[in-house]
């Protein structure tokens, strides 16, 4: 069999496991129906499915661990839900609804026989993008050649294939999560959009015009449609936060080594230069901090060598809100525009927005200029990603035979030798220190006593790049090489009556104009428009605070 | 000039800072005087400078923070003492006492004004390992073509030379810490002894037979000869710890990111598999704690880029006491015999005499049999450390022409590409994982409700290397592999009575042969004999605490 047959019946065997009753006879084209979301999803639910999977992670878990909804009612829901996601945008790799069933029955019997839940995220659905291996489903990332029930990451002699399961996932089942899918990925990982020639294209939900993001673009569709209310994807250059902004969710980007990566697959594993973390996208603030403390309170430094023992620190956190509920007590650095390509008009309304809000309350807003500057950053990123000169990727293309979609960020180059890779290790550690030491230096302007509190920037130059016109990456990606923690929060929606063309635009670098080229009022307008709040390393109490903050200062 | 010369140069002008009053007119040879510590030494000294000497670093701060000493009288005690140190084993690369005795007025005269100390350190004296920057002197770090005051790391197009300072340097001076030599270390760093040519030979104080150990290996000789009360070394096989166990001290290798390790010259700068840290040498564990506190309070995290948000953890501290004085509170894994290397009797002893005093308290020793075996952790290490197949020191030994030193090890292989590099990563990873594992698993041996608290282990094979005989590295560089906490703390001295060769013994490798062959109780009589305490990642507090708390249970 050619790879596109092994392609086309895995398709369709995922689509085989969505119940006949869930299925969707025809899909209205773009054109007709450019967002299914809210009402158009609506009618395809019960009211109960709607309340159901319309709650936040938080709304669920005071309803599943008191008893007052079922396991099972709750985990049907979003099945349902889910897979009517899937028909519509493309967004799910593995469905293993019935596993799911038979974990929320055994939930409900535990809760019936002891009175008590099992955990903090007793009977929460959680989705996994396809980078978790999960026993009894497969893990393709995208590749054609991952596929086969004797697989393992595209390796017959692992005795993984079919059993084994990430460290994350043992914790989520202890703690009393479902889960019940895997979404869709963009193969390599390396991109910002998600399209691989399995399940090809994942179009985002609120306007079917423009990409869900990647890498962890099944994860943003589907939360963006409510199949789930919230799910773990993985960032090395902006892959959780792009499909949160794109799909008007929350996003989490940790500090490397805060929650457990450990037995995940991954593109260019051993990398280690700019690491890939993992963390979580959902529709509140509060859902991130539910599954943050939650996983914290494991203790996954136990289980997995590369994290911090760090477990959640309760005194930031009430430290972070004393000092924002102060009048003028916080500052935040703005940066508006990274010299390399600006914002199209909904993205800088929704920086201008935020920092309107924070400046009511008496907050300073600081323009962030720093050195090394985001471009400069960024090559540090990009450098580390070409290290082995698109070898691995290669390779698992090799193993079917598929052709990469021309989006995907394919290295090729020769690869980096050992004197090549310590001198851009030297270069970022230098680039951190230099940073910092900016970060620091704002203390003098701040009147806080401290340096800003965050940064407040553009996750994107869009409010969701176009089909294929991902132009520009250097909004997320300078996040990555200072493994700084960054959360995504939504804004507002594109409005084409209040973010018009810009009027006379002369491009200052050829980023800028492609980017600008691709920005349409009436074609953007309803997406969704979030933007990151940027904080140090490993300040993840204050982030996942300052999301909830920022939020309600909005309001 | 040829490199000869220079080095020569350079060894006789550190000499001729020392002032005349100091100078040894003749140094007694080997065979005739082979420990010069304690009585020897003491007659080049008065006895208020013997009672400066050989106070520890809690002893000194309680008179310099109180005004009891004057940090001018202290300083010159030990400037007399290193200068004597240096003349009998070889151990400083840079002499700035006069720097050192201005920066004592200033804080006596600081006291004096402000009736207070300038912080914890006030008037302590520090050495450091000749890969600090300190302004007004060079770093050699063992080469000749780093010789020149217009040169810093070997270049002369930094701006640096002559000026900068690396970051713990800043810190220790905010501390009130004043430093006032820096000591030798064998080029490349990759050595177990201290040669180079520039210095030569750096001895083993208590007993000149033997090398003082490396890569600290003049922190480990002018501490052991209390020409110094504490100091910083580096470890990324066995560097802080091999010369503090050869000279009867106290050694902290800490985990990677816990002390600013930032702006400090290194071999193989950018090699980020295995880290290099920095830690402290010390004739006390409460001086281990002390600096590792102050060092701590000034937030480095704040200016060093790599270094973790956790402060000093008090509760930690508070409960490893608590375990260890509840009978049976505690456990501990007993690793007597790697396998590859059986140590020399004395060191065997020095296991026991630590077992059976935690036995008395009523701790459960425990045989530690893990996976990975220690051996197999170590070839990771080594793999990493030939990365660059030895271009870095190469390029070094270059700029002069001179010639490596037997003793040092200098990788001679192809660069390892960005594939390789990934796999090590992979390979180290999934070590961790397998050892954390086996770890954990211990709890069901303890009874105390943990997994062992530690494990005592031999550091080296033997008391101290002979010279030109460091046969084998493997009980240091394990810990390397698993970037876990290890305190080195001292039990007793070689004892030709006691210790006598093992008879009949039939080597299992032929590392355990060589090892074995240098044995002989005759030379080593005498000799300092320490074991290390392993602990797990980032547990600073725990093993300081167990380092004080073990030392009691000795005595």
């Amino acid at each position: 069999m050619g790879w596109k047959e092994v392609a086309s019946e895995k398709r369709e065997s995922v689509k085989a496991l969505i119940p006949r009753e869930w299925r969707l006879e025809s899909i209205p084209s773009i054109e007709q129906q450019k967002d299914v979301t809210g009402a158009f999803i609506h009618q395809y639910l019960s009211k109960e499915e709607i309340t159901i999977t319309e709650s936040d992670a938080i709304g669920i878990v005071d309803h599943t661990t008191t008893g007052k909804w079922s396991a099972l009612e709750v985990i049907t829901a979003f099945c349902h839900r889910a897979a009517l996601a899937h028909q519509l945008v493309n967004c799910l790799h593995e469905i293993f609804f019935e596993a799911a069933i038979e974990d929320a029955k055994r939930l409900d019997e535990y809760f019936k026989k002891e009175g008590k839940p099992i955990g903090p995220l007793h009977g929460l659905p959680v989705s996994l993008k396809d980078q978790f291996h999960v026993k009894g489903v497969g893990t393709h990332m995208g590749y054609v050649g991952w596929i086969g029930s004797d697989k393992f990451e595209g390796k017959t002699d692992t005795k993984k294939a079919g059993t084994y399961e990430s460290e994350m996932v043992k914790e989520l089942r202890g703690l009393g999560a479902v889960l019940y899918c895997k979404t869709s990925v963009p193969h390599t990982l390396m991109c910002g959009e998600t399209i691989n020639n399995i399940i090809e294209y994942t179009y985002n939900p609120k306007n079917r015009y423009l990409t869900s993001g990647g890498s962890s673009g099944g994860e943003g569709a589907l939360i963006g449609l409510r199949g789930s209310p919230i799910g773990f994807g993985t960032d090395i250059g902006g892959s959780i936060r792009i499909p949160a902004a794109f799909n008007g969710l929350y996003g989490l980007r940790p500090s490397a080594g805060r929650l457990p990566y450990y037995g995940m697959a991954n593109s260019m594993d051993g990398q280690n230069s700019v690491l890939s973390v993992v963390g979580p996208l959902a529709t509140s603030a509060d859902a991130l901090r539910l599954v943050t403390t939650a996983l914290l309170s494991t203790q996954p430094w136990l289980h997995d060598p590369l994290v911090l023992e760090i477990p959640w620190r309760q005194s930031v956190e009430d430290e972070t809100k004393h000092a924002f509920q102060t009048p003028g007590g916080m500052a935040f650095g703005v940066m508006r525009d990274d010299g390399q390509a600006i914002p199209h008009p909904p993205v800088a309304r929704a920086i201008n927005m935020v920092v309107d809000a924070l400046s009511k309350l008496g907050h300073k807003a600081i323009d962030w200029k720093p050195t090394p500057t985001h471009p400069a950053l960024c090559n540090i990123s990009y450098k580390s990603w070409d290290f082995d000169g698109g070898a691995d990727c290669r390779a698992a293309f090799e193993l079917s035979g598929e052709p990469p979609a021309p989006e995907a960020l394919l290295a090729n180059a020769p690869q980096a030798n050992a004197t090549d890779i310590m001198k851009t290790n030297i270069e970022k550690r230098e680039a951190l220190k230099e940073y910092m030491e900016y970060w620091n230096s704002s203390e003098a302007l701040t009147g806080t006593g401290r340096p800003v509190d965050a940064v407040i920037a553009p996750l994107a130059p869009f409010p969701a790049a176009r089909k294929g016109a991902y132009t520009y990456y250097g909004y997320s990606v300078w996040v990555n090489t200072l493994d700084y923690t960054s959360v995504v929060i939504p804004v507002t929606k594109s409005d084409k009556s209040i973010d018009k063309v810009v009027p006379d635009f002369v491009p200052k670098t050829e980023d800028d104009k492609k980017t600008m080229d691709t920005y349409d009022p009436e074609i953007f307008d309803g997406s969704h428009v979030c933007v990151q709040l940027v904080g140090r390393r490993l300040q993840e109490e204050k982030m996942i605070a300052l999301a909830k903050l920022v939020t309600d200062a909005l309001k």
